[in-house]
């Protein structure tokens, strides 16, 4: 396999991308591949201290731009730090929200210009690109049912912004078909992870 | 004065900004305009926050990218919640340091690409513009010798990154010759005081 993998994982909350990424990377291992997990924002000591600045409201409302750019910095020393010499030692990484989270939710719910965002998001990964994003696919009152309870900022959001954002995800998905896979994520988990499978098995034969 | 004035002081540290602003502050209150004074990065609670990520070194070096994504993010900050409301209720802002300080020191001096920065410059600043930006020049040796004793993490690197940087403010200053005023800082504080005035009144006169 030579250079790794980058697999992400892309999907409105509640999805289901950790479960699909936990049962993934067991079924990897026990096939001899080495597979790290990770997840966006949030790596490292860095991510952290950003996604706390992303998180909690001790500053008020963050403005938008100001989000997308530490956003961005969250994506970039994650890249750096960890990304990019995971890919090089040759290992496959399944990535919990990558660049397609930003488009979607900061560029088709809040409408921050999209080719901007894009040009951010180029400048914070560089090299770095996904050989494959699975999104799994769950209509917005799914998402809603099943992170029920849980509050951030984010998800005190109202609906039509998730409805922009799942839109989003779906133009971004007919834009880039080789690299897309859209999956229903709204039935059985076994069904779901089948497809899944089904889904990196050609990059696997690579 | 209508819409409010913003004048940016650039320069390598100990070439004088910030007594050069206060002395402009004065200057110009004494004459009855209400002035605001403020510098990058650091600006607010969530400015603090973010400066803390960039100067300890907790995270051992911090990637290129995802340090000028950080000053962006700053920058985004600082305009969004003061600079322009700042600007639309008519107030000269005097600030040190602005978005040529990241073309000088990320761009010329660490050699990330200019164009990629300008966009993510002009991502931060949305509509925000300076009116005049200041370079107080002096040579490098100069610099050195005045902040000799202080240091963080940018004035530990070596004499030929800050050589980078000042002849890269020549050139920012180069291409933009309305807006910006190069003046000697190497000279007699009145001397150099009395040329800023000059700088700044066509200005006040509009």
């Amino acid at each position: 396999m030579g250079k790794g993998l980058l697999i992400t994982f892309e999907g409105l909350d509640g999805c289901g991308k950790s479960l699909m990424m936990r049962k993934l990377g067991k079924w990897l291992r026990t096939r001899g591949c080495s597979v790290e997990t990770t997840c966006e924002p949030g790596w490292g000591e860095m991510g952290q201290s950003i996604r706390k600045l992303l998180l909690n409201s001790a500053f008020g409302s963050v403005d938008e731009r100001t989000e997308a750019l530490l956003y961005a910095a969250d994506r970039a020393n994650h890249c750096a730090a960890f990304i990019r010499p995971q890919l090089e030692a040759g290992k496959i990484i399944l990535c919990d929200r990558f660049f397609d989270s930003t488009l979607a939710y900061q560029g088709f719910g809040r409408g921050l210009d999209l080719d901007s965002l894009l040009a951010l998001q180029n400048f914070a990964i560089g090299s770095v690109r996904p050989d494959l994003t699975i999104f799994l696919r769950v209509p917005v009152e799914v998402s809603f049912s099943r992170i029920r309870g849980k509050k951030d900022r984010l998800e005190q959001e109202d609906k039509e912004f998730f409805e922009r954002v799942l839109a989003g995800y779906d133009k971004l998905a007919a834009r880039e078909p080789n690299r897309f896979r859209v999956i229903d994520s709204g039935g059985p988990i076994d069904q779901v992870f089948s497809t899944v499978v089904k889904a990196i098995l050609p990059l696997l034969k690579g």
